[in-house]
């Protein structure tokens, strides 16, 4: 800190104050963590055994099938549990749902420090159980158990929280990282192929802007891993699982490190990410969030084929490949109209400038500032014809 | 981070992600900030001349003493502003009136980054706005200016913000410093003597528990400064008031720096600051801050006193000064059975230990785990009688 000459007789009367703040989190693949005899979850936050106690969120629709062997779990190693249920739906991720977590979290009487918070559930619920541990008592320690495909390889992994807000995606949240995410596919199962083809989205994306290896094991074995549901019914399919999790993951874990906090605006990760927020609102209820992703790549593959970054062989490929992982590449709010207004407000969000993140071929990304109305317009105009095209051919 | 293997054929699936966050800001003092030819607030973001906007948020009261000249002052800097008047008082120091900052400021379509918005107002003002623009878009940047004295010397130096919740005290909140916070005393001229007495108590705070010779000061010109409202009539009362602003804020910021984030739980400058919370809240609205802070002091000096940690003669001093400076010692929610279930809420939200500052004579400060509650039953009714002692020798 400079302070005023010695402190005792100031004259000039600045302070400049610095200081850093050190993060560290771990994110973990794991099997069979209902298993009773499984300790990755009750030692999360550390294994002392006396006068446990845990308050835990759950979604709703995970809660139904797997709420009876979560509870069974934590009574096996002796917690005094509280459990709050929550529907965690897009449409209800605003600050009211978070107040009401907070209001129960402050019934539980939590001794923060030592008793994370548990959330389990999709990538909603985590955000928004993120978003209240950030804030409560300006930050209490959390775990997360993301129980669909994009919890595991995005919500669950990054440190971003938020909820939407007067029509808004994610208008308010932080950034604060579990200290521990617990990754178990198994929790797949039970997910309709729909939700599994969400997460697919944010993997392509992953595959898209660096990794031109993930891109193909997806094409070879994406259709049959949607059918699995990620379960690994033979021990090819489970390798083959387990390869494209890791590689995803890692790659997103790579991408996030060196910029947590987006102090640098241009973020490969932003891949799909441009249009997308502002379709996804404007469809509520209609469209998961990997599908409004999904649009977004299918709609910036063609205007990133337009300027040559992308040949039409390797359109085709991207385009068959989404059809394969049953991800939509058209729908009709993709408009010039809608597209430029989403350009304006992600513009405004990079501090005005597009940092537009537009792919080289596949598994590269660049950055551009000068997509114009009349290339979006273009792209919009060709989009449900290759769309159609690509459909058809299924 | 340590990733799987080579990250292409993972075998063991756990990554640990660390990342170091830095944090600089900066706290200045001036004179005549409104004043056109000053550009400290003009410049405050950056000294570009060309379209220049900047979203605005107000207290009510500081808007009807000093509305026209802030905006006579933007004027003059040429900035297109838009005015957000809140009336922040801390019985509205709530999620529902950060809301209300927060659809204002989606109006505005701030380009962050290069649009830093302003709060100028007392503590709970800014403890608001802090809040919103840590939350907005996950961090928007902001400038300070406090416009009361304990805004100048607490509420405006650190890094906390926050909003009440369910009856208790920031129970929401972050850490989220201003990029610049301006200091302007002569702010405080149209304050009412009440308000300066608020924010005497965290100048007496920091004078018991680190700087003997901030208490000679406040005991040899404290009457003084308080009639005065630090204005400085006289050079030697601009001295006095520089002088106290100045050893009280450097003491501040050398407490908090290193610990910014309060990972240490032993925090001198919580002081005052653990009966004080429930007092303050229970009281709504009759207790300012300042006020709640200083009856926890004279309760936790008899407390001190009863250890033998502060003399008799140290305790009278106190008092006498206390009273000098306008602060209350005694109040009818002092009652051990409040002050115990007080000490529980803290000692929960200090993980489960009391670690409680209390003051070895003037000037230092220890932390204990062992305050019973017979001593609380003592103290709270002895209390009493010292007070009125005190009170009667005015």
């Amino acid at each position: 800190m400079a302070a005023p000459s010695d402190g005792r007789h100031p004259e000039v009367a600045t302070w400049v104050v610095r200081a850093d703040k050190a993060v560290r989190y771990e994110v973990r693949m794991c099997r069979g963590l209902l298993d009773p005899v499984d300790t990755d979850l009750a030692e999360a936050g550390g294994s002392d055994a006396a006068g446990r106690r845990r308050f835990v969120v759950i979604d709703a629709t995970v809660d139904r099938f797997f709420g009876d062997r979560i509870r069974a779990y934590f009574d096996w190693h002796n917690f005094d549990c509280t459990y709050h249920v929550v529907p965690a739906r897009e449409h209800v991720k605003d600050l009211e749902t978070a107040t009401g977590i907070v209001r129960a979290l402050d019934g539980f009487r939590i001794a923060r420090r030592r008793e994370p918070v548990i959330a389990i559930g999709g990538g909603v619920l985590l955000d928004l159980v993120g978003l209240v541990c950030s804030l409560y008592r300006r930050g209490t320690p959390f775990v997360r158990v993301p129980t669909t495909l994009i919890g595991i390889v995005d919500a669950g992994v990054g440190v971003k929280t938020g909820v939407n807000f007067n029509g808004n995606k994610n208008r308010l949240g932080t950034y604060f990282p579990a200290d521990l995410t617990l990754l178990d596919r198994s929790f797949l199962a039970t997910l309709g192929e729909r939700h599994i083809s969400n997460g697919l989205a944010e993997i392509l994306k992953m595959a898209l802007i660096r990794d031109g290896e993930l891109f193909d094991v997806l094409e070879a074995s994406g259709t049959h891993l949607l059918a699995d549901r990620f379960q690994g019914q033979t021990s090819v399919s489970d390798r083959s699982a387990d390869r494209v999790l890791q590689l995803a993951i890692d790659g997103m874990l790579r991408e996030l490190q060196p910029n947590l906090w987006e102090q640098t605006l241009e973020r490969s990760v932003d891949y799909g990410h441009t249009f997308s927020p502002t379709i996804e609102m404007r469809a509520m209820p209609e469209l998961l969030h990997g599908e409004a992703v999904a649009l977004d790549m299918a709609f910036t593959t063609v205007l990133a084929a337009h300027r040559g970054l992308v040949t039409a062989e390797q359109q085709d490929r991207i385009f068959a490949l989404m059809r394969n992982l049953g991800l939509p590449t058209w729908h009709p709010l993709l408009t010039a109209e809608v597209l430029t207004e989403a350009l304006e407000d992600a513009t405004r969000h990079r501090d005005g400038r597009q940092r537009f993140p537009i792919p080289i071929g596949i598994g590269d990304v660049a950055f551009v500032d000068d997509v114009t109305v009349a290339e979006i317009e273009k792209a919009a105009a060709v989009l449900p014809g290759i769309a159609t095209t690509a459909a058809e051919s299924r």
